[in-house]
């Protein structure tokens, strides 16, 4: 009764196109939970995805390497950078694509620290309900990501933020967005134009980047289809456009990481959001398979 | 890390464009339950919502007093129908939009008769997998709200019923709505025609009134995204529609109150529900923030 | 107050054109649970159906057989063949249209068999997440009925499969339908298609069977909207299009039998997979209704 | 693998020592819930309850009516009195012993009124935290049974109530039923005491009651063991205790009546409540069982 | 049917006895969580409690400040240190008795400080299954305050720790512990002793402290009767003992004041944890207001 | 901030003294569940558990070998004794004591067959609920593990089962356990002479046997305590008496093999039942330790 589960592709150790490395941060969450459980839950829901695809007739022959978890226990964010820019560095350097699991969305600007590229040269997508642009006075944190790296040198206009959802944001922050230069397209201009639409959008305003990066925050998903995700909200994006979003995105030759964040398994219902991200974790591989076709 | 919620925009005296009055009606339910927690969490909820609408760009920048809660605990429907009478009424007689938070479906009847405006001069809408003409043999219940206003004198010409939901209702219900002149739209007819057209249907049909008011049952919503209502059904309006309704009728000047009813928060999972009343109150306000737009 | 429920037109004895009956089978689930459980909370969330549906103005006037469940209490697939084949063979010998209450997808073989028709002139149709190919070298298990129906000797050609998932089933399965004649249908199929459309071209495939009888394993839908499925996952079928597939289904007069199966009541939420059953049956029988108009 | 349960004890009809029925009494609880639910989950789960006592060596070999539930559905404890008393009469009349499965607190009085003894014979002893003797002056509900019988004839002399907790009465109930004659004992009395020496003391006072009837009110049990009771505490009576409170005062040749009020099954958790309702049940048998021997 | 709840003891201003404090402190837990919300719930369960003590037959007439939250909400308990002690500190100076509602265990340090009494002529005693003695390397968190407050200069012999649990703490604690003159009362010696003795050991050594403070960190209590406390196992103190402590050290005029910590509000199931927390306070009231009888 | 945790002294290879190993068994449950969760859980919890009893003062310093899951996964009891037997027998061939993580209780007849001694020899003492005496006409159960023993050749007189629920067990189980010469001991007896004296009575009985082992089925708990045990019942025994009964039980240089059984996981709350398996095995180890003491 056998079978091949994505989990049977990830290895401790040994060659691999690709590298999973775990940042488990909670702490400086705008809301306190328990984001800190996600990397471990998800691994062990990959036992639950085959590797073979029924819509293309593939099977997915990867080879990932499982880095660990970056240890940030009970660390600020401040403190964790340190941890998980080593952690992720280590994976970056000799992988074509890192899969980061957060842990909370302040796991993003190290993240983007480790792919060794200096960070004018890196673009870096968001698919998020929010823009991560509170303010950083009390340190980073998990609503500030974005503005944190605004301030260490990554240009505006190398950033694209997709899905962004009303009341949700305050004025100042859109108003910060648009001076800085980012790409904003809200959760009413996907619905309108169509998710690969607006991330060709994206894709085009990034061309001259060295190195992409994407952020996939899951509260961009409607709540009902992502109810562990503290931030997720009525009126978000179908999760159907959320798989082609990974998929698509991991195909391009030029993304280096992405990173999942912001799912809080102590929230989840049915398992709904942990398969949710367990099949993320297909899209991406499945889209880094298809490379090869796409180039 | 601060930003203006909607909660913010709520004070409980002074001047106002807007009143907001809980009606804790629980008793009299077909189905036992908790609605009467529903205008707590609700206006608990708000505070996790901004002001500010990525999708247009607008602040709202609007006053609204909350004039508490009209006091039914524990009473049945008939004994509840003064005490909402009163306190809605000490809203609407000075305000352009009172905002009604049930509650069962048995508030809608003294929401009614709080407008001011003679019966035969009001027109209802609905938003409600039910026609609510259960009938009234034993009072007032939350089954029979649109029965009780029939025989109170409103005529059945001024009603429109959008979203009724199949094997939810009987075929005598059915032909007294028609027998009526009620204006009858199955959740199919807005899936097929769309919801902003039939509303316009039903506004063109009330159009000789002097005064609209609008009662948005939450159980017309598919249950997977409004667990928290004890009559949604598999099958229902998706929310997003539920937003654009509530958005589209607020903004027609002709619209005094709007209530929500059927809410029970004990019911609610993951905050799907309680999120998704309050967005409602959020597309409420933005509505009411474009009339002047409108006209 | 009171009403005509689904529940009314049950009685455990006399005439009848259709016949209900519960195969509580548990025992051979790849993923234990509580299956067995489905019969009585699907009988008991009947009550909660009126026998009106709205929106073609009909009242559903037919009359059910209960002929009780099948006595699977705690044995395997392999011993509970016989008691449902009988159980079912008892509904099937004289009644247009028989419903199958599962237990998990183990009970669709016995079903098969209880048709009184020879295998080769079956006709099924599964909408399923999954194959249900698996080996059967441990024995008949609810992820292998349909290997063991070919084993049976049921012509993979009279077989249709439609709403087969990514990440949820093997190459090898995949193989082995195609090489056995199955007519493989995807969910992605099916969206791009239409539900309709994609039965229409299973009906003309299965044309000249005698009899024709459906699976839904309600694991085919998606997991938002059906939390009580163990096998559901995000991206699977919205539950709209699964009631369109009952209705349209049991209209077919060719459809002598439906089963639902791998609903797991302790798994639920908010009764939202109960509530998804219960309206399935109020399909299925509205189909069976309207099969003189059809033809 | 079969056994005899307390549920194969119960039959609709026919012979009986021992009468049992249901009033799921709801409407007009201090907090709204779901105790017009326990009626059916305590039938249903009496399946899990053997007919042996392994303590004692006893097989229960009685046999008991069913006679159905009171139909309360919907209505006030006002409304509610006569559809009670009535159903509890039919049982009364021709059996040694009557089991009242509420429902709230509120069917104790009907169930009083239903002993066929004029009020002032008859004993009333209450197992309850609280004294429900709040208010009258709107109407009965389910704080407030005892005022009601005060009011209605019952002297307060033939009252014993037992288990009275802290912080969750008033001192003027307590003047009340001091200055009335009621026997008040509280849970520090139980636990310093004994509960059978209480229950002891209790009887000689009522010793000359023609009829005694016994209020089981489950919130006075502890709330780790009893988390279906809305009124429940921290610091109750231990669960054993309760149990050994209804053998003894049903093996009382006196006491023709007990009920059980306050379980709603909607906040249970993990079946506990149930399963001491059910067991509950077991032991009000086996008391009875054992009358012969003690007389 | 009003009655006074101990809600209605509490003003936000004006003459009191004794005070009230949220620390709403989380970030620094060792597992994360939602201690931040035990405030807002705590107080508003107070409104479930009477002022009235039927086995003491007294009235609670006190007076209570309710000074509102310390503003932590985010911080770390470095950063969280001086808003605690300031808050604190302006309830202590001019009140009888201080009450701290956490918050996890980090509030303990500041709030010692803020006595407003050199730290060698303080007393502390904590009901609590750990030493809470973590090493301070990272700074103070949750795990550590007597260790910090051992660091600042509170000395050993001031100690007193009542409730310490196996396999919850490691040897080098218990060594230091001793090695700094802390009074070590294991759960087994509560068991085998009593509650009361213990205190009484504990008072004497404390006897020259010129002020004393109590944690009741409630993850001293059985798991079954503390479910939202993340520490509580199984073997924990009955709930009745951790009353009897709350209210025999509160009748103590030494004590100036107590704080109850850890809980976790996420956690909680059917109001267990919140429930006893509000009858904490009760207990805390009352034996304050027996203060004049013990003298 | 790093503790040494049990988890830390078990390795999946090396020298121990005792060996650890899973058992899975799920099917044949008279209640289907989700048993074969458990092994995986408790290990994870024991990362909870420091090896430091604060009670004893004495440090666990034991080496355990994790002998992995044995593979029966999805098979009935009858197939899985091979795959349970011969893992066990890996262990106890070369270890003092052997801990058997079940699965439901069918686990115990291939553990007994494991010991390497002949069944004549083995003394076999239960803590539960029940007699596990059903029939075996439908092959091994979870019910019938005692029954198959005593058909298999261990002698009745070899056996003592400690905590016997009344209204759990039939007449008929009773008497042939006592024809068998099993030693009977209800809870209540256990109750009324205390833990230890009835387990001194049952090694007394068993004085002769050769190798002890005991079977520890959870769901011997009051439920409150063990809501994570599908059988446990309110009246059951305190959690306390447990682990008392482990410690003593493991002291004994006599007993060569320990499981426990019946702990479903997914039917927990708050982790209850998970730390009560957790803390058995820490009382297991202590009592191992203490061995030497004893002799």
């Amino acid at each position: 009764m056998s079978w091949t589960s994505i989990a049977d592709l990830i290895a401790p150790s040994g060659d691999a196109e690709i590298a999973l490395v775990g940042a488990p941060m909670e702490a400086g969450s705008v809301t306190p939970g328990r984001c800190d459980l996600a990397p471990e839950i998800i691994r062990k829901t990959l036992r639950r995805f085959s590797t073979y695809d029924v819509e293309t007739g593939k099977e997915l022959a990867l080879r990932i390497l499982d880095a660990g978890d970056a240890d940030v226990k009970g660390v600020m964010p401040a403190e964790g950078f340190a941890p998980i820019e080593m952690a992720v560095a280590r994976c970056t350097v000799d992988h074509d694509l890192t899969i980061v699991l957060g842990g909370n969305n302040a796991v993003t600007r190290p993240a983007a620290h480790a792919l060794g590229v200096p960070l004018e040269k890196i673009g870096l997508i968001t698919l998020d309900a929010h823009f991560d642009l509170r303010e950083t006075d009390q340190g980073p944190l998990n609503g500030n990501p974005i503005r944190c790296l605004l301030e260490d040198g990554l240009p505006g206009r190398n950033i694209c933020q997709i899905g962004l959802a009303p009341y949700a944001n305050t004025a100042k922050m859109h108003r910060d967005a648009e001076a800085a230069g980012i790409g904003v397209f809200t959760i009413d201009d996907v619905r309108e134009e169509g998710i690969l639409e607006i991330i060709d959008e994206a894709l085009d305003r990034l061309e001259a980047c060295e190195a992409l990066m994407v952020d996939f925050d899951i509260d961009v998903i409607d709540r009902s289809q992502c109810p562990g995700a503290p931030g997720a909200r009525p009126g978000g994006m179908p999760v159907g456009m959320f798989f082609d979003a990974a998929r698509y995105l991991a195909s391009h030759p030029g993304v280096k990481l992405v990173d999942l964040t912001e799912f809080d398994p102590s929230l989840d219902v049915s398992d709904i959001t942990a398969l949710t991200a367990g099949r993320w974790v297909c899209e991406v591989l499945a889209g880094y398979a298809a490379r090869t076709e796409r180039r």
